[in-house]
């Protein structure tokens, strides 16, 4: 299978994904050996906004291999944005290098620049559109770490009506046997359109849910987006972790502000920085995948 | 013919040009074969102006000889501004890399720091000055494009009173046989320094020899220059291009704003992104010569 | 020995500096032939505050030895700054890099991130704090010039109250035999934990001192801090250099702004260049250290 551009997690489906998994994991076998598959490839790390954690992993991944990183973080200052369409600063970047990896902020970039480019474009995430390869690194770590995805159940925590990250998660886990648990504040819901109804399940506590939770995602709320109620933040607590299952995993796109206490960061069911170090095999995986 | 600095297309004769279009073919032919001449050299990516283009043609030109490069696209929020002259900055760059790759806003800042650096100054811009490695991919494109260089009519159209770009393209071109048309607004005329009497020739429309030309070079012309009359705006229609040689080459340095409309992308005459490629080749032919 | 982190001069002994000075003589030796003790190695070079100068010398020194280096100078700009906390992007960092150089403006910055991260951090300066690579360079250059550390007569001039490089030095030197003058301003004195009452001497003019002096390491005076005495400003002449011995050596950490005149770069004796390029040879022999 020749996957040219990675635009969506539309795209994914199980057998690419199977793919990726067993790449990933031979990767992460080797880690600390030099693996050379990518010399004299180049990447250009196109980011319209800035994401150091993003930029930093594919820089990572695209060294780690034995290519070559050519980051251009600072467009808005630049002479690129200087009334240049995006669809031109990608032709030029594609005369120099052999992948584009494009962060900007308006949804539908990817597929602009994709239109356009003769190389393979990465979208590292277009507004509140599509961040496929983060969808892919959180697939990759709860197979990692709960051993399988079929009959999992699953809760999401926090602000699940303007993140992408979960978005595109949700869609991911659609391909498997996956039951949903959605902790939110009412103003934050998860859209209608992630959410199947009679299926999967809605609240505003975790206390209801967090007993019963194979795999909990946490991520940031906003608190001037919603009116808290009470004592309830969404916060993760210690009194959380007694009551949940020991193989429990925990995760958290990062940054996290202070929505798990660092206390927790020992507790081996804190999965969030392994979560992370998955980004940089499953992110290598890929680019061999599209370059290879 | 050792070339220890880049300054100004000036330095540039006949033979060496020649050398350098037999290199960057071999190069071009070479494209996507990795090619290590430079392994364990560094470059410094020296720019007191942000120019993505430019900067990332050198980077992925360094790179795909095996070498690194040192970015330095930041300095004027840097350490290095604050107070330090030019020289010591580039005295200091010089202890760490083996060429220096420098953009900076006065003209002549090239020359004094080739006049204290220990290794290779390439001059990628100072100021209204010299830009001389656009020049040479221009030249080479030409090359390319019509096969020679001598017996052609080039015109060039846009602003061509403030453009280095122009200026350094006609130096170069005055080695071989080449007949001018310049066409611009009066206010923006080439500067008569670069006008042959009775020679060049000076137009205000491009439709009056659009029919003779070889090579149509564009620039850009900003509005606020000069005095539109009526609605000569110094962009290209597709009615220039139809009454055009069909072995006409359409060239502009890039980024264009409105002077070359999207849809002449797709027409075979339209070499910018072709010309904008050929920059990498001809400066990693450059550096190969600099550094080998 | 085994040094897991770089983080201040104190953990330096004299053992540990002649393996340090052996292993950079070594490099100095094979300047220019590639040394590859480090491919597949990522390290990352975390700025908070912008230092061109020292993270061009980290990352010269990574390249050389064949390592790569994913450069974040723009902290500040990024969203890793949005209230994440120090620790978890070092966190971060360490999961896609193999060691961490850290520049901070807080002290303490660099021992707070090596409590946590499991890679090496090598300190680059936190706040008014340590820079003991810069230490490290130093006192080498000492070595190279003089031949010798033991019965060396050192003379510090400038701000000697606020300056981390003088002071680093200072505790370094004493594991020697060394002769201390500190000429400062009276507002800007060495602070009196690094005065041996007795054995160093202080003065408010060169004048008093030069002829005796092995070594003169010359410092930045800002000149708001404190009140000129008549024509005392702190800057080295071409008279001092008259009476001074013809082996002296003359160091400055650079960027200068007027403490020497740009006449005296030719005297054989200013050796603020090779000062600067024993930086690079120091911290390629750090990074062997620390990673091989």
């Amino acid at each position: 299978m020749r996957l040219s551009h990675v635009l969506s997690v539309d795209q994914f489906d199980k057998p690419f994904l199977t793919e990726m998994f067993y790449q990933a994991g031979w990767i992460r076998q080797a880690a600390g050996h030099s693996i050379v598959h990518l010399r004299g490839k180049l990447l250009a790390n196109l980011f319209y906004e800035p994401s150091t954690r993003t930029s930093s992993s594919f820089y990572s991944a695209m060294s780690r291999l034995g290519g070559t990183v050519l980051p251009i973080n600072d467009v808005t200052f630049s002479s690129v944005s200087k009334g240049e369409i995006l669809e031109d600063t990608v032709r030029t970047l594609a005369c120099y290098s052999d992948v584009i990896v494009l962060r900007h902020p308006e949804v539908g970039a990817a597929a602009r620049a994709a239109a356009c480019s003769p190389v393979p474009i990465i979208n590292a995430g277009d507004g509140i559109g599509e961040h496929p390869t983060q969808a892919l690194l959180d697939l990759y770590t709860i197979q990692v770490e709960q051993g399988r995805l079929d009959g999992l159940t699953l809760t999401m925590m926090g602000d699940l009506k303007h993140g992408r990250t979960v978005h595109s998660l949700v869609k991911l886990l659609r391909l498997y046997d996956v039951s949903f648990n959605f902790v939110s504040p009412v103003e934050l819901r998860m859209p209608a359109e992630y959410v199947r109804p009679g299926i999967d399940r809605e609240f505003t506590e975790l206390e209801a849910v967090i007993e019963q939770t194979d795999v909990l995602y946490v991520t940031r709320v906003q608190k001037e987006r919603f009116n808290p109620v009470g004592d309830v933040d969404y916060a993760l607590t210690t009194e959380h972790m007694t009551i949940a299952k020991p193989s429990m995993t925990l995760m958290h796109p990062l940054p996290r502000v202070n929505e798990i206490p660092l206390a927790l960061d020992a507790d081996p069911r804190a999965a969030y920085f392994r979560q992370m170090r998955n980004g940089l095999f499953v992110r290598m995986a890929l680019l061999m995948h599209v370059l290879g």
